[in-house]
């Protein structure tokens, strides 16, 4: 599901002290993604664009090509209004701790406001620095399972990233819409002519064996096709079958027929 | 944030064709971190456990040594109840197309019924058979950017194992924090202009007392002044009261200095 979604001002990804090349590869394709461009690496480790970083990106060239790398933290988020740490460890420190979904609104309200965000992440597995935690007015901590809350940096990058892009999608893509083109519904005539004709042959067939529990019976079996939401064609189709079958037992009829005769 | 929430009947992934060791790693380790535990592989490459699985995987291994192997969907699928496919492209069938978060929701009542879920995935970059879609109720799309909609196998098992887990969540997890108005807001070099000039005043105040105090304290003080979002206005009028708080000190000094003098 493609969609084009202009996320005007989508938050800063920060990456503290990134060490894995990988890494910052996958973190990039998750951006890009998710319409998120604005690569912000500080203290990377030497060598970070490798082949290998590439490779991981699988295409999000761009996002590296534009990443800018930083001495210090201070620097890094200077023209940024709001900043929000990553923190997968509690922190002794006063500051509301948010879901990825709850954060992803709030920024979406600040973005519309004018705010430039900044969103920090640490290193595997140590995570932030309180130096940094404190520079951010919220943390975000994405709610794991117990036995294993260890999540990697380009997973969490997209789970925040993903949340965000969420926030900005049109109320039609959040409801249930239909793969495939369904040129036309089956009317409930053609629907109806279907379930009276199956009940005929089954009348014939003697379906039903005790007569008293036929409408209950049909009751089901009618449920079973009415759910389907039949098409002309399936509709057809099903008919289709129905004579397919009938022709053959008329067949054997016929045959026995004859044979009696 | 770690959450002990028994996720009971968890759908299980099944992964069709899966052929980088690195993908089946990271998806056994996206699969733990949201409670997920049932993984079946289909016509895996031949040797799929490797190192780089195990590397990849990140201490997920009770989910790998777990893992089924079945030369065929049908097999692979066959005690299960209602299946679910992932889509990247559109596909000429009618079935609905969920989100991520639909789709949580419906299996998370599905589950509750006591259905059996399974989630299909496919390999890079084609994608599943239109055999194996077939076999689905209904497809789950990811929403992503025009630009760039390619997902790797494990973020893709991520997302939708992320949502699932959501809808397990307590209400309190939830909750969307409010954000007021606020005309601008402060850059971070607005605001760090602030705190530097409060903490050489606090310097020059002896405030801290004892010097190996002061790193914890200015950190405590740097978080109350970090966790407002503050607005420029608001920068402006802190600024102002220190330097009416600083000048009525130097002021009462002054005074000192003419009473003694």
């Amino acid at each position: 599901m493609i969609i084009n979604t202009c996320l005007e001002r989508a938050p800063a990804i920060i990456l503290i002290e990134p060490r894995e090349a990988g890494n910052i590869g996958s973190t990039a394709r998750a951006m890009m993604n998710f319409g998120m461009t604005d690569l912000r690496l500080v203290r990377p480790k030497t060598h970070w664009l490798e082949t290998f970083t590439r490779q991981m990106a699988s295409g999000a060239n761009e996002i590296l090509n534009g990443a800018r790398v930083y001495e210090t933290t201070e620097e890094a988020i200077s023209d940024l209004n709001i900043i929000y740490a990553t923190a997968s460890k509690k922190r002794d420190m006063i500051k509301p701790l948010l879901t990825p979904r709850s954060a992803a609104q709030e920024m979406k309200s600040l973005t519309q406001q004018g705010a430039r965000i900044g969103l920090l992440f640490g290193t595997e597995p140590s995570g932030l620095e309180n130096e940094d935690v404190m520079r951010a007015s919220a943390l975000i901590s994405i709610p794991t399972s117990e036995d294993f809350d260890s999540l990697n940096l380009s997973q969490a990058v997209l789970l925040i990233a993903y949340e965000f892009f969420q926030t900005h999608l049109p109320d039609s893509f959040v409801e249930v819409s239909l793969s495939g083109k369904r040129s036309s519904f089956a009317t409930q005539m053609e629907v109806e002519g279907f379930l009276k004709h199956l009940e005929e042959e089954l009348d014939i067939a003697n379906f039903w064996r005790v007569s008293e529990k036929k409408p209950d019976m049909l009751q089901n079996v009618r449920n079973i096709f009415n759910r389907i939401q039949l098409t002309q064609q399936e509709t057809q189709t099903l008919r289709g079958i129905l004579k397919a079958l009938v022709y053959h037992r008329w067949g054997i009829f016929s045959q026995k027929n004859k044979t009696s005769s």
